[in-house]
């Protein structure tokens, strides 16, 4: 028995999927892997996580499948970080995020994003039902 | 300057928002609510958290306004929890958690989920960019 379903007596995809991503660190690398920033060092600086948790952090992250190790230099040698497939894929919790913060915290000075075209995107996540079809409110 | 610019070198929304649901019982919460469980014994039940936990993450929820209480019995006095208009605009990041498990999960037995007319939902997430209209990888 996981300790998934040891804490949580619903058995749900959403507590499935916290159970990798459900924290903020780990959220915020892959933001970093989402904007490019693969080394350790970078993501270190750019999320401020400590460097003990953001080891441990992208440990996880691999074992889970979610990100993977690829070699940039032999001479040392040095692993840098990227997205696999389900990784990329976490995409769409990210967006949302952001949407809802644009919406609902009062930051005053918001915030750099994602580049695209020539303006950086302010994304709006719709919610369907993939049996029906329906948009969901 | 608030906990998360001094732990958080690059400002950014999503930062913003994980300050205040970067977390997995936050987040459970949340999916208690947008399901109808309104009472303290319930949510502790089908979220699995530890009560003191769960009081502090509620108290929480409640200050960000997110969630606020609402009285259900006087006597004794007994307060329930509800979403806040913020508090349902999260719904589009547990849909997103949702997707993403399904397709990267290998739950096997997954797992029950909202009830949407005669069959239970099964979110697809889109992410548009408000500003030029295209739909986003």
């Amino acid at each position: 028995m996981s300790p998934a379903a040891a804490t949580s007596p619903r058995p749900c995809a959403i507590a499935d999927a916290l159970e990798v991503v459900g924290e903020r660190w780990a959220l915020l690398v892959i933001r970093e892997l989402l904007w490019g920033n693969h080394r350790f060092a970078d993501i270190a600086h750019n999320t401020g996580a400590p460097r003990d948790v953001l080891s441990a952090r992208l440990r996880r992250l691999v074992d889970a499948g979610i990100i993977e190790k690829r070699r940039y230099r032999e001479h040392p040698p040095r692993d840098g970080y990227h997205l696999t497939k389900a990784g990329f894929d976490l995409a769409p919790v990210l967006a949302s995020l952001t949407q809802w913060s644009r919406r609902h915290i009062p930051a005053g000075e918001h915030r750099p994003n994602v580049a695209h075209h020539d303006h950086e995107i302010d994304p709006v996540v719709e919610v369907r039902c993939r049996i029906c079809g329906e948009r969901v409110a």
